[in-house]
Protein backbone atom coordinates (compact mmCIF):
# COMPACT_ATOMS: atom_id res chain seq x y z
CA UNK A 1 0.00 0.00 0.00
CA UNK A 2 2.19 2.96 -1.20
CA UNK A 3 0.20 5.36 1.20
CA UNK A 4 1.48 3.71 3.88
CA UNK A 5 5.26 3.31 2.35
CA UNK A 6 5.35 6.88 2.07
CA UNK A 7 4.23 7.26 6.07
CA UNK A 8 6.97 4.88 6.69
CA UNK A 9 9.63 6.50 4.54
CA UNK A 10 9.09 10.11 5.69
CA UNK A 11 8.44 9.30 9.54
CA UNK A 12 9.73 5.71 10.73
CA UNK A 13 12.54 5.88 12.89
CA UNK A 14 15.13 3.21 12.32
CA UNK A 15 16.39 2.53 15.53
CA UNK A 16 18.45 -0.18 14.72
CA UNK A 17 18.90 -3.07 12.21
CA UNK A 18 15.63 -4.61 13.32
CA UNK A 19 13.57 -2.04 15.26
CA UNK A 20 11.52 0.45 13.23
CA UNK A 21 9.76 2.83 15.49
CA UNK A 22 6.40 4.46 14.17
CA UNK A 23 5.26 6.24 16.79
CA UNK A 24 4.15 8.99 14.77
CA UNK A 25 0.65 7.39 12.80
CA UNK A 26 0.70 3.71 14.27
CA UNK A 27 2.08 3.39 17.72
CA UNK A 28 1.63 6.58 20.18
CA UNK A 29 -0.17 8.98 18.12
CA UNK A 30 -2.49 7.88 15.62
CA UNK A 31 -3.60 8.78 12.39
CA UNK A 32 -7.16 7.89 11.91
CA UNK A 33 -7.20 8.66 8.43
CA UNK A 34 -4.52 6.64 7.41
CA UNK A 35 -6.44 3.83 9.54
CA UNK A 36 -9.26 4.17 7.94
CA UNK A 37 -7.67 3.71 4.21
CA UNK A 38 -6.08 0.40 5.45
CA UNK A 39 -9.27 -0.70 7.35
CA UNK A 40 -10.81 0.01 3.91
CA UNK A 41 -7.98 -2.29 2.30
CA UNK A 42 -8.17 -5.02 4.44
CA UNK A 43 -11.95 -5.22 3.98
CA UNK A 44 -11.19 -5.29 0.18
CA UNK A 45 -8.93 -8.14 0.73
CA UNK A 46 -10.45 -10.20 2.40
CA UNK A 47 -13.93 -9.15 1.07
CA UNK A 48 -15.36 -12.81 -0.10
CA UNK A 49 -14.35 -14.58 2.84
CA UNK A 50 -17.46 -13.50 5.00
CA UNK A 51 -15.75 -12.04 8.20
CA UNK A 52 -17.90 -12.34 10.99
CA UNK A 53 -15.40 -10.94 13.20
CA UNK A 54 -12.50 -9.35 13.90
CA UNK A 55 -9.83 -10.24 16.23
CA UNK A 56 -6.51 -8.29 18.03
CA UNK A 57 -4.55 -7.82 20.55
CA UNK A 58 -4.76 -4.49 22.86
CA UNK A 59 -3.33 -1.74 22.57
CA UNK A 60 -1.58 -0.81 18.87
CA UNK A 61 -3.90 -3.24 17.37
CA UNK A 62 -7.19 -1.67 18.22
CA UNK A 63 -7.15 1.18 16.21
CA UNK A 64 -6.33 -0.69 12.96
CA UNK A 65 -8.90 -3.48 13.92
CA UNK A 66 -11.98 -1.17 14.46
CA UNK A 67 -11.20 0.28 10.90
CA UNK A 68 -11.04 -2.84 9.31
CA UNK A 69 -14.35 -3.44 11.12
CA UNK A 70 -15.65 -1.06 10.65
CA UNK A 71 -15.07 -1.76 6.79
CA UNK A 72 -16.33 -4.93 7.11
CA UNK A 73 -19.40 -4.04 9.37
CA UNK A 74 -18.34 -6.56 11.84
CA UNK A 75 -17.33 -6.69 15.32
CA UNK A 76 -14.11 -6.58 16.72
CA UNK A 77 -13.52 -8.62 19.83
CA UNK A 78 -9.72 -7.10 21.39
CA UNK A 79 -7.83 -10.30 23.43
CA UNK A 80 -6.93 -8.35 26.97
CA UNK A 81 -3.23 -9.21 28.62
CA UNK A 82 -4.33 -9.76 31.89
CA UNK A 83 -7.81 -10.65 32.76
CA UNK A 84 -9.81 -7.74 34.61
CA UNK A 85 -11.56 -8.45 38.49
CA UNK A 86 -14.44 -7.84 36.31
CA UNK A 87 -14.52 -10.87 34.07
CA UNK A 88 -15.43 -14.23 35.30
CA UNK A 89 -16.40 -17.20 33.45
CA UNK A 90 -14.94 -19.15 29.92
CA UNK A 91 -12.16 -18.19 28.26
CA UNK A 92 -9.60 -18.95 25.57
CA UNK A 93 -5.89 -18.20 25.89
CA UNK A 94 -2.65 -17.57 24.16
CA UNK A 95 0.47 -16.87 25.68
CA UNK A 96 2.59 -14.22 24.02
CA UNK A 97 6.50 -13.36 24.22
CA UNK A 98 6.95 -9.33 23.62
CA UNK A 99 10.31 -9.08 22.49
CA UNK A 100 10.29 -4.97 22.97
CA UNK A 101 9.00 -5.10 26.50
CA UNK A 102 10.99 -8.53 27.56
CA UNK A 103 8.25 -10.08 28.89
CA UNK A 104 5.81 -13.07 28.70
CA UNK A 105 1.98 -11.98 28.90
CA UNK A 106 -1.27 -14.42 28.75
CA UNK A 107 -3.74 -13.05 26.15
CA UNK A 108 -7.44 -13.92 27.07
CA UNK A 109 -10.59 -13.65 24.78
CA UNK A 110 -13.84 -14.26 26.57
CA UNK A 111 -15.79 -17.51 25.68
CA UNK A 112 -18.71 -15.52 25.05
CA UNK A 113 -17.39 -13.45 22.19
CA UNK A 114 -16.04 -15.89 19.82
CA UNK A 115 -17.55 -19.29 19.08
CA UNK A 116 -17.81 -21.90 16.05
CA UNK A 117 -19.96 -20.07 13.94
CA UNK A 118 -17.56 -17.24 13.93
CA UNK A 119 -15.39 -16.45 10.70
CA UNK A 120 -12.33 -14.65 12.06
CA UNK A 121 -9.43 -11.92 10.60
CA UNK A 122 -6.86 -11.32 12.79
CA UNK A 123 -5.63 -7.39 12.70
CA UNK A 124 -2.36 -6.27 14.27
CA UNK A 125 0.01 -3.24 13.78
CA UNK A 126 3.19 -5.29 13.11
CA UNK A 127 4.55 -8.85 11.99
CA UNK A 128 8.01 -10.11 13.23
CA UNK A 129 8.49 -13.39 14.71
CA UNK A 130 5.04 -14.10 14.68
CA UNK A 131 4.29 -14.17 18.58
CA UNK A 132 1.18 -12.28 19.16
CA UNK A 133 -0.52 -13.81 16.05
CA UNK A 134 0.26 -17.21 17.24
CA UNK A 135 -1.15 -16.61 20.75
CA UNK A 136 -4.47 -15.37 18.66
CA UNK A 137 -4.15 -18.23 16.63
CA UNK A 138 -4.46 -20.52 19.49
CA UNK A 139 -7.42 -18.74 20.49
CA UNK A 140 -9.11 -18.98 17.51
CA UNK A 141 -8.28 -22.79 17.53
CA UNK A 142 -9.92 -23.27 21.27
CA UNK A 143 -13.12 -21.21 19.75
CA UNK A 144 -13.21 -23.71 17.09
CA UNK A 145 -13.83 -20.70 14.92
CA UNK A 146 -12.72 -20.91 11.32
CA UNK A 147 -9.50 -18.51 10.88
CA UNK A 148 -10.04 -16.90 7.42
CA UNK A 149 -6.40 -15.12 7.50
CA UNK A 150 -4.15 -12.35 9.08
CA UNK A 151 -3.90 -8.72 8.17
CA UNK A 152 -0.59 -6.61 9.20
CA UNK A 153 -0.08 -3.28 8.67
CA UNK A 154 3.73 -3.40 8.53
CA UNK A 155 5.38 -6.81 8.15
CA UNK A 156 9.08 -7.18 9.18
CA UNK A 157 10.21 -9.96 6.26
CA UNK A 158 13.53 -9.79 7.55
CA UNK A 159 12.09 -12.13 10.59
CA UNK A 160 10.43 -15.29 10.70
CA UNK A 161 6.91 -15.23 11.39
CA UNK A 162 5.75 -14.00 8.45
CA UNK A 163 7.32 -17.29 6.61
CA UNK A 164 6.28 -19.65 9.07
CA UNK A 165 2.36 -18.97 9.08
CA UNK A 166 2.80 -19.01 5.98
CA UNK A 167 3.83 -22.37 5.31
CA UNK A 168 1.19 -23.31 8.02
CA UNK A 169 -1.04 -22.87 5.58
CA UNK A 170 -2.39 -19.06 6.99
CA UNK A 171 -3.02 -16.22 4.77
CA UNK A 172 -1.54 -13.28 5.73
CA UNK A 173 -2.12 -9.78 3.91
CA UNK A 174 0.49 -7.54 4.42
CA UNK A 175 0.34 -3.69 3.59
CA UNK A 176 3.96 -3.19 3.97
CA UNK A 177 6.67 -5.27 3.78
CA UNK A 178 10.44 -4.54 5.08
CA UNK A 179 12.80 -6.61 4.11
CA UNK A 180 15.90 -4.74 5.24
CA UNK A 181 16.93 -1.38 7.65
CA UNK A 182 20.12 -0.16 6.82
CA UNK A 183 22.25 2.94 7.27
CA UNK A 184 18.36 4.58 8.10
CA UNK A 185 17.01 3.13 5.14
CA UNK A 186 14.33 1.28 4.93
CA UNK A 187 13.91 -1.16 2.35
CA UNK A 188 10.29 -2.52 0.73
CA UNK A 189 9.73 -5.82 -0.93
CA UNK A 190 9.53 -4.96 -4.51
CA UNK A 191 7.21 -7.24 -5.82
CA UNK A 192 4.58 -5.34 -3.41
CA UNK A 193 4.59 -1.92 -5.28
CA UNK A 194 3.67 -4.07 -8.27
CA UNK A 195 0.84 -5.40 -6.76
CA UNK A 196 -0.13 -1.97 -5.19
CA UNK A 197 0.07 -0.14 -8.69
CA UNK A 198 -2.24 -3.08 -10.19
CA UNK A 199 -4.08 -2.40 -7.01
CA UNK A 200 -4.95 1.24 -8.01
CA UNK A 201 -5.18 1.09 -11.66
CA UNK B 1 -27.33 10.05 23.29
CA UNK B 2 -30.16 7.33 23.02
CA UNK B 3 -28.69 4.72 20.86
CA UNK B 4 -26.53 4.14 23.75
CA UNK B 5 -28.67 4.02 26.34
CA UNK B 6 -30.41 1.33 24.46
CA UNK B 7 -27.45 -0.40 24.23
CA UNK B 8 -26.13 -0.38 27.92
CA UNK B 9 -30.11 -1.57 29.23
CA UNK B 10 -30.04 -4.19 26.43
CA UNK B 11 -26.36 -5.54 26.64
CA UNK B 12 -25.02 -3.78 29.82
CA UNK B 13 -24.25 -6.55 32.93
CA UNK B 14 -24.83 -4.85 36.33
CA UNK B 15 -22.33 -6.70 38.26
CA UNK B 16 -23.02 -4.35 41.75
CA UNK B 17 -24.54 -1.65 42.62
CA UNK B 18 -20.96 0.49 41.27
CA UNK B 19 -20.05 -1.71 38.70
CA UNK B 20 -21.46 -2.08 35.13
CA UNK B 21 -20.26 -4.43 32.64
CA UNK B 22 -20.76 -3.51 28.73
CA UNK B 23 -18.16 -5.96 27.86
CA UNK B 24 -20.26 -6.85 24.42
CA UNK B 25 -19.69 -3.35 22.64
CA UNK B 26 -17.37 -1.34 24.35
CA UNK B 27 -14.57 -3.03 26.53
CA UNK B 28 -13.94 -6.76 25.23
CA UNK B 29 -16.15 -6.89 21.77
CA UNK B 30 -16.68 -3.30 19.96
CA UNK B 31 -19.06 -2.21 17.70
CA UNK B 32 -17.81 0.19 15.37
CA UNK B 33 -20.82 1.39 14.13
CA UNK B 34 -21.97 2.56 17.38
CA UNK B 35 -18.41 3.53 17.85
CA UNK B 36 -18.47 5.78 14.76
CA UNK B 37 -22.00 7.06 15.87
CA UNK B 38 -20.41 8.59 19.13
CA UNK B 39 -17.41 9.74 17.82
CA UNK B 40 -19.56 12.35 15.26
CA UNK B 41 -21.64 12.94 18.59
CA UNK B 42 -18.58 13.93 20.32
CA UNK B 43 -17.42 15.92 17.34
CA UNK B 44 -20.62 17.74 16.82
CA UNK B 45 -20.28 18.62 20.56
CA UNK B 46 -17.00 20.57 20.23
CA UNK B 47 -16.97 21.70 16.84
CA UNK B 48 -16.39 25.26 17.69
CA UNK B 49 -13.46 24.21 19.75
CA UNK B 50 -10.81 24.15 16.92
CA UNK B 51 -9.38 20.73 18.57
CA UNK B 52 -5.68 19.77 17.57
CA UNK B 53 -5.45 16.55 19.37
CA UNK B 54 -7.51 13.77 20.85
CA UNK B 55 -5.94 12.22 24.10
CA UNK B 56 -7.13 9.04 25.60
CA UNK B 57 -5.33 5.94 27.28
CA UNK B 58 -4.67 2.68 26.34
CA UNK B 59 -6.83 0.07 25.71
CA UNK B 60 -10.29 0.72 26.16
CA UNK B 61 -10.54 4.59 25.49
CA UNK B 62 -8.97 3.85 21.84
CA UNK B 63 -11.50 3.12 19.77
CA UNK B 64 -14.13 5.50 20.87
CA UNK B 65 -11.08 8.43 20.72
CA UNK B 66 -9.82 7.11 16.94
CA UNK B 67 -13.79 7.29 15.49
CA UNK B 68 -13.36 10.82 17.00
CA UNK B 69 -10.17 12.05 15.78
CA UNK B 70 -11.42 10.94 12.48
CA UNK B 71 -14.49 12.89 12.83
CA UNK B 72 -12.74 15.87 14.12
CA UNK B 73 -9.75 15.13 11.11
CA UNK B 74 -7.24 15.26 14.04
CA UNK B 75 -4.60 13.11 15.45
CA UNK B 76 -5.32 10.77 18.59
CA UNK B 77 -2.41 10.51 21.19
CA UNK B 78 -3.21 7.56 23.78
CA UNK B 79 -1.31 7.75 27.26
CA UNK B 80 0.43 4.11 27.60
CA UNK B 81 0.57 2.80 30.84
CA UNK B 82 3.98 1.64 30.73
CA UNK B 83 7.16 3.25 28.89
CA UNK B 84 8.38 0.77 26.12
CA UNK B 85 12.26 0.52 25.89
CA UNK B 86 12.21 1.76 22.22
CA UNK B 87 10.53 5.14 23.99
CA UNK B 88 13.11 7.67 25.30
CA UNK B 89 13.32 10.94 25.66
CA UNK B 90 11.52 13.51 27.53
CA UNK B 91 7.99 12.47 28.34
CA UNK B 92 4.86 13.79 30.63
CA UNK B 93 3.85 11.65 33.33
CA UNK B 94 0.51 10.91 35.16
CA UNK B 95 -0.24 8.43 37.77
CA UNK B 96 -3.76 6.91 37.87
CA UNK B 97 -5.14 4.58 40.44
CA UNK B 98 -6.98 1.48 38.94
CA UNK B 99 -10.30 0.47 41.36
CA UNK B 100 -11.10 -2.57 39.12
CA UNK B 101 -7.64 -3.93 38.86
CA UNK B 102 -6.52 -2.65 42.25
CA UNK B 103 -3.13 -0.73 40.86
CA UNK B 104 -1.70 2.00 40.61
CA UNK B 105 -0.52 3.02 37.10
CA UNK B 106 1.77 5.79 35.60
CA UNK B 107 0.92 6.47 32.44
CA UNK B 108 2.60 8.64 30.03
CA UNK B 109 3.13 10.43 26.63
CA UNK B 110 5.36 11.43 24.64
CA UNK B 111 6.59 15.30 24.64
CA UNK B 112 6.84 14.82 20.84
CA UNK B 113 3.62 14.48 20.71
CA UNK B 114 1.68 17.56 22.64
CA UNK B 115 2.92 20.90 22.89
CA UNK B 116 1.42 23.94 24.07
CA UNK B 117 0.02 24.45 19.97
CA UNK B 118 -2.18 21.92 20.90
CA UNK B 119 -6.12 22.22 21.87
CA UNK B 120 -6.93 18.54 23.70
CA UNK B 121 -10.17 16.75 23.64
CA UNK B 122 -9.71 14.15 26.03
CA UNK B 123 -12.26 11.32 25.48
CA UNK B 124 -12.31 8.20 27.54
CA UNK B 125 -14.91 5.06 27.86
CA UNK B 126 -15.92 5.32 31.71
CA UNK B 127 -16.35 8.43 34.19
CA UNK B 128 -16.35 7.04 37.55
CA UNK B 129 -14.03 8.51 40.05
CA UNK B 130 -11.87 10.52 37.55
CA UNK B 131 -8.82 8.90 37.97
CA UNK B 132 -7.73 8.47 34.92
CA UNK B 133 -9.73 11.92 33.06
CA UNK B 134 -7.30 13.64 35.94
CA UNK B 135 -3.68 12.02 35.20
CA UNK B 136 -4.47 12.82 31.69
CA UNK B 137 -5.71 16.36 32.55
CA UNK B 138 -2.11 16.17 34.35
CA UNK B 139 -0.31 15.34 31.10
CA UNK B 140 -1.94 18.05 28.96
CA UNK B 141 -1.25 20.61 31.88
CA UNK B 142 2.39 19.49 31.78
CA UNK B 143 2.34 19.92 27.90
CA UNK B 144 1.62 23.71 28.37
CA UNK B 145 -1.56 22.77 26.33
CA UNK B 146 -5.56 23.67 26.30
CA UNK B 147 -8.07 21.52 27.74
CA UNK B 148 -10.95 22.24 25.58
CA UNK B 149 -13.03 19.60 27.50
CA UNK B 150 -13.66 16.27 27.99
CA UNK B 151 -15.85 13.13 26.38
CA UNK B 152 -16.99 10.59 27.84
CA UNK B 153 -19.18 7.39 26.95
CA UNK B 154 -20.65 6.12 30.09
CA UNK B 155 -20.35 8.52 32.99
CA UNK B 156 -21.12 6.72 36.62
CA UNK B 157 -22.98 10.10 37.99
CA UNK B 158 -22.98 8.63 41.18
CA UNK B 159 -19.68 8.88 41.50
CA UNK B 160 -17.56 12.26 42.35
CA UNK B 161 -15.37 12.12 39.06
CA UNK B 162 -17.75 14.56 36.57
CA UNK B 163 -18.85 16.89 39.69
CA UNK B 164 -15.27 17.77 40.84
CA UNK B 165 -14.09 17.74 37.32
CA UNK B 166 -17.32 20.29 36.62
CA UNK B 167 -16.15 22.19 39.62
CA UNK B 168 -13.03 22.83 38.38
CA UNK B 169 -14.20 24.60 35.52
CA UNK B 170 -13.62 21.30 33.19
CA UNK B 171 -16.18 20.94 30.32
CA UNK B 172 -17.51 17.01 30.90
CA UNK B 173 -19.98 16.01 27.97
CA UNK B 174 -21.01 12.25 28.52
CA UNK B 175 -23.09 10.60 26.13
CA UNK B 176 -24.89 8.54 28.88
CA UNK B 177 -25.10 9.57 32.45
CA UNK B 178 -26.29 6.84 35.13
CA UNK B 179 -27.47 8.05 38.33
CA UNK B 180 -27.89 4.41 39.74
CA UNK B 181 -27.56 0.72 39.51
CA UNK B 182 -30.15 -1.13 41.68
CA UNK B 183 -32.24 -4.38 41.19
CA UNK B 184 -30.53 -4.97 37.92
CA UNK B 185 -31.69 -2.02 36.52
CA UNK B 186 -29.85 0.86 35.18
CA UNK B 187 -31.25 4.51 35.91
CA UNK B 188 -30.39 7.34 33.31
CA UNK B 189 -30.46 10.97 34.43
CA UNK B 190 -33.60 12.57 33.08
CA UNK B 191 -32.21 16.19 31.78
CA UNK B 192 -30.19 14.48 29.49
CA UNK B 193 -33.15 12.31 27.93
CA UNK B 194 -34.28 15.96 27.15
CA UNK B 195 -31.28 16.71 25.48
CA UNK B 196 -31.34 14.16 23.26
CA UNK B 197 -34.53 14.58 21.91
CA UNK B 198 -33.87 17.98 21.04
CA UNK B 199 -31.11 17.13 19.55
CA UNK B 200 -32.25 14.82 17.41
CA UNK B 201 -35.55 16.75 16.30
Amino acid sequence: MELLKQKIREEGKILSSEILKVDSFLNHQIDPMLMQEMGREFARRFQGEKITKVLTLEASGIAIAIMTALALQVPVVFAKKKRPSTMSGEAYFGRVHSFTKQEDVDIMVSATYLNQNDRVLIIDDFLATGEATRGMIEIVRQANAYLAGVGIVIEKAFQSGGQALREAGVRVESLARITKLENGKVYFEESEREVDEEGTK
